[in-house]
């Protein structure tokens, strides 16, 4: 995989999720697979709290790149399952990366 | 507080929590509460996983805004203890928003 410093945008969703829903930790677990087959994905990275707030930044070539995984036909169908049985509020924001600093990451 | 959506830039902040490290829970509160009084801070999210990697997001009017937070001196300090104490590794990333969407949030 790429590094995440050589992507050019980055994908924010952030989210709360609800009590219970079946079918979530699979589905989580079958778009970090379905992504990484997505043309101009660079990395993801998640956490989320006891509180079931969480916050998953994906890393991207290009704008194209992020509006091809949103057409993605499997990962839409997922999103519909996501607003039915599992979240009870998400959010996305499509950033630019300006600049970067780390530190032994 | 301004809603998020107002934001012109975020700071991604991802991290590596090591094991143990005193005074974290309360540097964090404080840094929380101390960040609220800049100029130009609009919100604040943030999530951290039972493996110990976090994400917060911070979101900015501007550029300035974030160099102005970066110098401020208390939170100079707790950065350097989040090196000797707190953290594995860290990365921060400086994006510009260009879209958002949200459902329900």
């Amino acid at each position: 995989m790429k590094d995440i410093h050589e992507a050019a945008y980055a994908v924010i969703f952030t989210s709360q999720r609800r009590e219970g829903g079946d079918g979530y930790a699979e589905a989580a677990a079958r778009m970090v697979d379905l992504v990484q087959q997505q043309p101009g994905f660079v990395g993801v990275r998640s956490a989320r709290g006891a509180d079931g707030l969480g916050i998953t930044v994906s890393y991207w070539d290009s704008l194209e790149a992020i509006a091809a995984w949103r057409a993605q036909v499997e990962h839409a169908a997922t999103r519909e399952r996501g607003r039915a049985d599992w979240y009870a509020h998400y959010e996305l924001q499509v950033v630019k990366l300006e600049r970067a600093y780390r530190w032994t990451f």
